[in-house]
């Protein structure tokens, strides 16, 4: 027998934390506390009481508080981290990898003090090298730390696969490795509309030309907004993530998971298939993959090393 | 027989539009077409583009589209306009409406040229004043004009009340007539909790409390956000004011309708409950009013025409 | 910080315990198991497997079990009792009294065996009876005894109600306190179109026609159906009940709750307003009746008690 | 723009017919009309007055109707057979097949004349020679009149496969070609979970185990619920159909559609791949097939032909 609702905190109350909380709260997953800087703990206020006062409309009877006092945050089953900075004109990518390993290694210290059962998804950026770097810091066994990237990507190589085809995204499914935007590895193989592999229905350029529009898929969103970046898609991927904990669905999903051994790398982690349930990564689903590839993945892996290193 | 999908546009592309639109899609009641100034037309479409991105996730597979250009807007069901601009430093309450009246002429005169046939739903502020001024401006029947307010004041007041006897916000019922904030006129007997009039469950100075709080509850938000104002709650209340139109569910729900002698008024725009149906506002609902309240709700109409003279 | 799924057991597979089962696996509420006699093991399993099967199409994966053997109910949260048989020709009212007290009994020894912690929900009929002798076998405290039959009776009440006035049901409510059908006692001045008591709205002989129809809805569909009684309503019923006790929603519903002295009763299950949350009910609400009412609720409590005596 | 509600009609107020209507209802997808034969009018009444008390529980304002009378279904946008007898002891396969072509015939011939522009999707057995004969009866296009059966058979399947993993039935996806149960053509090498081909995740023994399972999938509930067939997963398949229509889903599904050449065949109901939307059958999907998958769907044809000559 369980106890009552579930809770969930969302750190980082900026746009993509804020629509995390909303949607939770809105399908009445869980309790929700959204916490974030004392500078910001007004404006954190006043994003939850505005969720809150939705809840009559939409008819949802969840808690929604915003908090800077982490105290609020105990005893949570899931907490998503959406903290950190984005790259601001003259700042360095490893200026910004500095930065953000500083506020995740804060922030984690907080989460695992009041929250010492929780599972952990990470989506600040770069998220490989974050999500390694709360797992570090957290000490929890590798399954209950997960960054989310490939949920994301493949929204978005859905939605214009399915634009291509005129179909229901529901019927298209695609399929990353690999880390996030420029180095992910699509693997178009296991791309499908309605169960029939994309290769047989789209042409190889259009393929990848919507690959290509995949990869800088958050770089088109960065500059059509002029003034900062993509928050919807991002949300619900973090919110389909914890939907499959909190539910124990075993959903087979996308995620960065910490390998040891699987597809041949270790002590990093890396963008793989694997099922989400109650104990958040249950498994992780191993492909044998061709040459082609295995080059692509060892590439990423690189790149996820490459910034490993700078931390 | 009907044809296939509804088509909603939301007029403004800021938080309160592209949370409205957000909504729409989420629950699969329309395709969508967030419309805003060429100015703001690559923010929309990337807005837009983020929004339909997570609908793979989600499960929507309606369109979402941003644009600058009515053209797309052609043939809405129903179009809800949350333009206009917010009060700065400095700025006057006359120059405020004097610029709102001025966005609404030129939307109104964008949403009849393309879509003659649909129901207008206004947010923008001062709302009873904007309403009217679409009103006229579109020629309209006076039923396919309706303004939002007492969905969102009732929404806060329920919150409070639920909070304040920790009960579900789903049994919790309000009832307001007369303007927006400050001038709205509740009607506490006719709210309840369980079916329960909230006066023999509350006491008298709690609930002085909490409509005062209501009242206020627009700027008790701008005033914890800092900058900006509530968007959640306001764009979850345009949402359920649109579904009762689009669905015809014949909701009764507290709107901004035009008088023609009801409650002894004419030619004004004021919060009063509604049928929302198939044809906007099918009906409006009269209630016998005792002395105290009648004087709280002219006083509403003076506030209400003050504005109204400005135009 | 919870663990893992809901569990959901519900005794009787008949055609409203399977209509309830399938709902709360369709809401993804809760794992389910559906527990009948053994002659009816192969027909249960049947139905939970037909259920099941539907998992893929609405998108839910919550496990639903069909069997006779209690041990696999184990550690529910929630059981609901549908279990019973219904009058046959030439069996007296006492008769069946006599024999569902028997189930009862047999019903209840098994739930608290493996569920010692669930909160039980009655549906059986004479519902009052069945509640108290579910009570009593239990020894579990009261709050944690409850009994169906309000949220039916207003259902039907509340549909009769908005076909009178072409309204959403969803701002229709109804109030009734005392007895199932026959005996049921509606509070007409707590009950609302809108917010606005019917009794403005309707004439005061179509009020009376749709309360007489509502107290004789049972036996509308019995007589309808030629052979056997209403199932979707009453399913739908329960399982807004288990809803506020899973999610601890805290609804304020009519319930038949235990009495000790509240509206001047003891030792007797009664209809009454209550609010459900994680502990069943959370607290009774208690109403000053007028003359009127009181007399018709003590009418409503003899017949109850008339009942008890023959156990 | 689209007028108000769409509307459906379930032909047949059996289990799978009032199952469909109940879900199409609690869905809000549209106004439902559940009609049987005269003798059979006051229970398909009873049913549909019992589903409409279920609209204030689960908040659902669409109205439904039960009656013998073929009026009341005028100008429905779907309309859904679920008519016909089962085969009963002593009766043989073309008593069955001849007595259910003659209920199609007078059915098709009503809807017909009130829904001039509907689609029609067919449940009734044997479904390909039944759809062939409300398709000729009916003299409508061939993309709107449909069949079901894959929608169910792949339910199956992804449910069995799903408990084999221990995997989210979300992630699990099937594909067969060809006739219904005994005759249907799965074709594993399109059946994945979370993308992988399920060939390449579980041992072909238990795929061929799982596939002979799917194949008697109808009757394995028939012999466990002893008397009666399944009605929740085949409801759930229709109402999942139609929804694809009503709102121009473009859902890729495996349905009964009429071939003119695809596959080889013509002049025939087969069960293959499409796309549905608002047109019903917007297109058919062709797939390579390879020597074994051609032999197993020339197979179902022989079978498919062979009924459609005792017509």
């Amino acid at each position: 027998m369980s106890s009552s609702r579930k809770k969930v905190t969302v750190v980082g109350a900026g746009y993509t934390g804020s629509t995390t909380a909303f949607l939770i709260a809105h399908k009445e997953l869980a309790d929700v506390v959204l916490v974030d800087i004392p500078k910001m703990e007004n404006s954190t206020k006043g994003k939850a009481l505005d969720m809150q006062e939705s809840g009559p409309v939409e008819g949802f009877d969840v808690k929604i508080v915003g908090t800077s006092d982490y105290k609020e945050t105990a005893d949570s089953d899931v907490v998503i981290i959406t903290a950190g900075v984005a790259r601001r004109p003259g700042m360095s990518r490893d200026d910004l990898v500095s930065i953000n390993v500083g506020i995740m290694k804060d922030v984690t210290k907080q989460i695992v003090k009041f929250s010492p059962h929780c599972t952990i998804i990470v989506l600040s950026n770069p998220v490989d090298a974050m999500t390694y770097t709360v797992y570090k810091e957290s000490k929890f066994p590798k399954n209950r730390v997960i960054g989310q990237s490939g949920v994301l990507d493949t929204a978005r190589f859905r939605t214009f696969i399915a634009q291509e085809l005129n179909l229901s995204v529901k019927d298209v499914t695609g399929f990353v490795l690999g880390g996030h935007g420029d180095s992910m590895v699509p693997l178009i193989r296991y791309s499908y509309a309605g169960g029939i592999p994309i290769e047989t229905l789209i042409p190889k350029d259009r393929i990848d030309a919507i690959v290509e529009r995949t990869r800088k898929g958050g770089g088109e969103i960065v500059s059509l907004l002029g003034n900062g970046s993509a928050y919807y898609a991002p949300a619900a991927s973090l919110v389909q993530m914890a939907e499959a904990v909190l539910k124990d669905k075993r959903r087979v999903l996308p995620a960065i998971a910490y390998l040891e051994g699987e597809y041949g790398y270790s002590d990093l982690y890396l963008g793989v298939p694997v099922v989400l349930g109650k104990n958040g990564v249950e498994k992780i689903i191993e492909l044998s993959l061709n040459k082609e590839e295995r080059a692509a993945l060892d590439q990423s892996v690189d790149s996820v090393k490459h910034v490993l290193q700078t931390i």
